[in-house]
């Protein structure tokens, strides 16, 4: 298929995919995909990545229950980043959501202060309760 | 430095930085620094990223004029991808900020639709009217 053809895909045959929220705009996880990653998201909707230290497929969610509906993609001027806007689902009706394994809304939750990284997000969930 | 030692650099000795404009939570591009970058993005409080093409710093706006002034930097749970949150500068007052260098807001201007990627964004100034 042509859309995956235009992709400049890397050495090692992936895309890095920045993941941002729908509604909120925040940046919630950074992650890669390989062609067959792409095709599946692409087919169910749902964000699907390559591991890249388990080296296999990983559809987001399927131990955390945490999925990420899919409601576009974007590629870069390059066409060697991907973006894709999803809603994160899992998590109580009303409450922030839940992309990151630690149990906090974003894994971006350390900032840079003072000349060190400070984690200023509170952890929502403990992982524990996550990961049954 | 400990923070700049906390951080996993690549094999490359890179690190990948998504680009976020303050306000609209847009994201406007996808970069990389190396150490002397952020060292030195951190010291002038503007972005300066590592040029994988020209093997060089690049000082985001040295030739565009469109500077990105650093608000916030965050870091992510794996320590290897960076979040920096910046006013896009060099545009018209009150008009839409210009991140990309084919003259539009944001690099991932390509949606996916229907099997392909389709520029949605407008072009808002011309980019030979950018760099001279």
């Amino acid at each position: 298929m042509s859309w995956l053809d235009d992709i400049k895909w890397d050495a090692q045959g992936l895309l890095p995919v920045i993941v941002q929220e729908v509604g909120s705009n925040d940046v919630l996880m950074f992650a890669f995909m390989n062609r067959q990653a792409l095709v599946r998201t692409a087919e169910i909707g749902q964000a699907v990545y390559w591991s890249r230290s388990r080296q296999r497929l990983w559809h987001k969610g399927e131990s955390s229950g945490h999925f990420q509906q899919v409601h576009e993609m974007r590629l870069d001027c390059d066409n060697d980043v991907l973006l894709l806007k999803v809603t994160q689902l899992g998590h109580e009706p009303g409450a922030a959501s839940i992309a990151c394994h630690t149990g906090r809304h974003s894994c971006f939750f350390q900032r840079h202060e003072q000349g060190a990284w400070r984690a200023v997000d509170p952890v929502l969930v403990d992982p524990e309760h996550i990961y049954r």
